[in-house]
């Protein structure tokens, strides 16, 4: 079977010495190619570029995207020099060039792909990333918490599209309902200002900022040949604007997985936490906490609900919620039915796993017996209440734990469940999501 | 082979109902043991436990531990009553309780273990916890990073022996050279206070206090009836007496193994960073000098010197020094050693694997091909410059990525290095190290 055979569009490789590569045929001249060339990925050093490029405009291709690096980014007047002939070049020859210096596309409905690999199901998350590796990883990364994308671009050193054109058209893309992105620096505020104004005032925006210090800073540059605005100001901007910031790449997951699965939204800051193991309890609590959620302490009354299925022994029943039993399918539902009925609880929150070595391993967490009758329990108060209902499992360090938690993470991500690696980060995702609800509620028309 | 021959202490199980649990000969009471009985380890209900007291006293027991429940922590007055008496009882019967609503103690050289499991081989780390979970867990998690353990204590509620009498044990107790603790609260706080600043006077000490927030501090009552202490007020404590405090569990672990395989001392905060990918480094550098350190740019010379052996596309070379072929060990030998050779570098990074799916997974980074050279190369470095070197390696997030992360971490740490699982973590824990050194170093006759 062909690729063609198998959806991927015609493929044609480029190259003097070959007349094949892999099985695709291969034409010493993007202008030798016998069909239409829409895209053009380029892997050819910097300085046949413009040579390349004058090609491209005889044949009239659409877009040009360059792997190819070395370009303003090292820092060498030439070279950014160099750039900007391409980018000439590109207008003159009515093309668009991508990157250069980037990983270029992952668009799982036109079957393109770059470096990295993902779900091919395409779905309704977006991602603008200045930096390749963010971008080829990104649909792995997200792939198993149950994202999936309608566009992933990784735009380099953005020489002719950039992140305030990324913005603009994710906007208005029907097929994108959230947008994220990875940005080193921008280079025309304004513009940036209105476009990424424009995409959070329709749709659920979430940015994580590389280059807030002075090495990073100085390493952004290096990377991207970013003009990095101060980390204040960018603050300033998502606030006014209301981008959702975070502060790094796991993070970023973390709230797309918040946005795209903690549903209905929560109504407020108050989370009850339910688990097993004492030491974890109280630190989860801390964590909680500390992030500028809510746990409310629960009544004698409830206390007294909750006695009649948990043990007094060996138990916390104060919010949060820690019993032996916890750890059990049979008492998980009840003690999340009775927290979920209470008023001042927005957020439910089960942990499994606190500890690396021997929080999971024992195989028993992704055993049917547990993962079956525990997942129906939680869904049916899940969809009683109302109320979003979050899992934080942390993947052990060991051959058995990892076992256990993929089978966990898949059930719980199959049911529909937001799922989180540590308490930390089921958290802080939490804290994002009800602070920008907050901002959405109080814009009439929104939700 | 009888648990004696395999080195185990003489076992005796207690049982009115058994003659032998196990193979293990059981007696209906403690004083029918033939023996003598040194350590006494308590699964009874709560309601029973002045009753075996009393035979403890008749048979001359040293110590008794508590793994039992439901006495003070409960909130009931009675079972805190019923604590006093059984604490009477010890006085008067002359032996010692651990516990109660604890894990007990894991003594490698003993051959006494607890719940939890954990390198058998002795080491020069104590662990005082009031946590059960957390005691039980402990070595495991750190054994595998290279941690070995004297005594790891697990005291619960603290009737007997409580935090201030371990502290001052472990001051002088020629097994251990580190001490690490998990507080929830503090009962006597002068006692306290004490025993601390002799501790830490002696031996490095590293505290996680759990319950800093309301909802931590509830929890912490309810799983250790711990009257907890001001979260500023323990801070200011520590900064004090120069020990060292974390803020969760796994900086515990990451302070523990800077302090142990961190050497020399680092003698500033200059980090150099090395390592393959943009976004990382990008990352990585935030990271470092959000946590206080300082990256020092790098000269035009020491560029150019790189540049004799790493590539100029693709690469940033700013410190971060990211280039694509610091994936391969040829180059990360002489790119560490022009910058260890910088004054105003104190530490280097080097980093593996950033992105959960992907960044490992491969095998490439497990193949002795790769980690043979490139640890040989480390270690020549690491043993010219006196400057210590540190990995930070993420575990990935599939079967595949464990596998290689596994066995990553195996061989730098048999290679005596300290290993990190991000960035983060090996940032926050070497500034926790360069921060205690200082102080340290401003005490004269201190090293």
């Amino acid at each position: 079977m062909s690729l063609q055979q198998a959806g991927f569009p015609a493929i044609y490789a480029v190259n003097p010495k070959y007349t094949d590569v892999f099985g695709i045929p291969c034409y010493p001249r993007v202008s030798d190619i016998p069909g239409v060339v829409d895209y053009v990925i380029v892997g050819i050093p910097a300085e046949s570029a413009l040579e390349l490029l004058d090609d491209c405009a005889v044949k009239g291709v659409r877009a040009v995207q360059f792997f190819t690096a070395g370009f303003g980014e090292s820092g060498i007047t030439e070279r950014a020099e160099l750039e900007q002939t391409m980018l000439d070049k590109a207008r003159q020859g009515g093309f668009r060039i991508i990157g250069p210096n980037c990983i270029g596309l992952f668009v799982p409905k036109s079957r393109l792909v770059n470096a990295g690999s993902g779900p091919m199901e395409p779905g309704p998350v977006a991602f603008i990333s200045q930096s390749g590796g963010h971008a080829s990883f990104f649909p792995a990364d997200g792939g198993p918490r149950g994202l999936r994308f309608s566009k992933v671009v990784s735009y380099g050193n953005g020489l002719d599209i950039d992140d305030s054109e990324l913005f603009h058209y994710f906007a208005s893309d029907p097929e994108t309902e959230i947008i994220a992105a990875y940005i080193e620096g921008v280079k025309d505020g304004e513009r940036f200002k209105a476009a990424l104004r424009e995409a959070a005032s329709r749709k659920p925006v979430v940015i994580y900022k590389g280059g807030t210090t002075g090495a990073g800073l100085r390493a952004a540059r290096g990377h991207t040949a970013s003009l990095t605005s101060s980390v204040d100001v960018f603050k300033a901007l998502c606030r006014q604007v209301g981008a959702i910031q975070v502060d790094d790449f796991d993070e970023l997951i973390d709230v797309l997985v918040a946005l795209r699965f903690a549903s209905p939204r929560p109504q407020g800051t108050g989370v009850a936490l339910v688990g097993a193991g004492g030491g974890p309890s109280v630190l989860a609590s801390d964590e909680i906490e500390k992030v500028g959620l809510y746990m409310p302490p629960i009544s004698r009354e409830t206390k007294e609900e909750l006695l009649q299925f948990l043990p007094l022994a060996g138990s916390i029943l104060t919010n949060p919620i820690d019993a032996p039993t916890l750890a059990t399918s049979q008492a998980i539902g009840p003690t999340m039915r009775v927290l979920s009925r209470l008023p001042e609880v927005h957020i439910l929150i089960y942990h499994l796993g606190f500890h690396p070595i021997g929080g999971l391993g024992g195989g028993r967490f992704a055993s049917p017996d547990f993962l079956e009758p525990t997942i129906d329990a939680m869904k049916k108060v899940w969809q009683e209440s109302g109320k979003p209902i979050v899992l934080a499992v942390r993947p052990g360090l060991s051959m058995e734990a990892m076992k256990e938690f993929l089978a966990i993470q898949e059930a719980f991500v199959n049911a529909g469940f937001p799922v989180f690696h540590s308490l930390r980060q089921a958290a802080v995702a939490m804290s994002r999501l009800v602070a920008w609800s907050e901002t959405r509620r109080s814009v009439p028309g929104e939700s």
